[in-house]
């Protein structure tokens, strides 16, 4: 059971006129409770071809490693989000560069947007939400030990963009759990 | 006053701990409820040299120009909306191309996306959220009329690109209202 947050009437989920897929409605005050996908927004920050990665202190995939990233907050700019969350999760102050990924996850309702970014110093040091904090080189990446497979996908197009001399900007899907 | 979706116990506004920013919190049943940026999704669809635009029927910008374009729902990728989208507001089939542009805009909270596109037939026509759909050239675009912002910064990125030949990525934030 549902309830509507502007009344506190219970809410049905149905297909309200004019529309064409179920939406939560309150038949006592009109309301429409629309449900979108949230942007997972996050940074690859380099120094000298290393790329920090973070340890997840917090679930889900405590102890896996993963790209500063998270929740893009109301009030913000993605550019401002990057920012916050490398700054939150590693400590991490940097120059922040172009969007690099932007991967689609309709399973989860999410949509994850990396960009680049390069240290300003090597001060970074884990936040609340991560245990440890390393500069890891290409050689190095935990591969099987990576949290997130947006997280893995952008990693693989960095180093290839890379090893080519040029970064281009990716888009892509991941359809399947 | 606002309602707990779950419990329909009032529910306040404060920093839950561990985080540092206000959120509507039920002390009832403990869910903290977030709320986060939307993503508007869309296409620059062409034929030609000139671009499919779209007389909004609804609110806000009644009357107003713009590029088929929408929230984007839940269990779907950006690509797939910026094609339900396009179908919807101007009946048109398109060939999606690349991500064009990604413009922030923080004080309504929301993210605008834009694909590149092209027409695959002449047989569109207006959705129940338009008033008429044209085909329109350069020179006849009605600036002056155009609903959004992002999308009046969408058309003269697309503009100047072709005119130097070459289709960027277009990142950017609109942060005055």
């Amino acid at each position: 059971m549902k309830f509507c947050s502007n009344c506190a009437a219970a809410v049905v989920k149905r297909v309200p006129p004019g529309d064409n897929l179920p939406r939560w409605v309150c038949d006592q005050c009109g309301e429409i409770h629309y449900q979108n996908p949230r942007m997972v927004v996050g940074t690859v920050p380099e120094h000298e071809g290393r790329i920090l990665l973070c340890r997840r202190a917090i679930e889900p995939r405590y102890g896996y490693w993963t790209l500063p990233a998270g929740f893009m907050e109301n009030d913000e700019t993605t550019g401002q989000a990057a920012l916050r969350e490398t700054l939150e999760e590693a400590g991490a102050r940097i120059e922040l560069g172009a969007p690099f990924s932007m991967i689609s996850v309709p399973y989860v309702n999410q949509v994850h947007i990396f960009y680049r970014a390069r240290l300003l110093d090597l001060d970074f040091k884990p936040g609340e939400e991560t245990l440890e904090v390393m500069l890891c080189e290409e050689a190095r990446i935990p591969w099987k030990e990576i949290a997130f497979r947006t997280v893995a996908a952008t990693l693989r197009h960095w180093f290839a963009d890379r090893g080519r001399g040029a970064f281009a900007f990716h888009a892509e899907d991941i359809l399947v759990r």
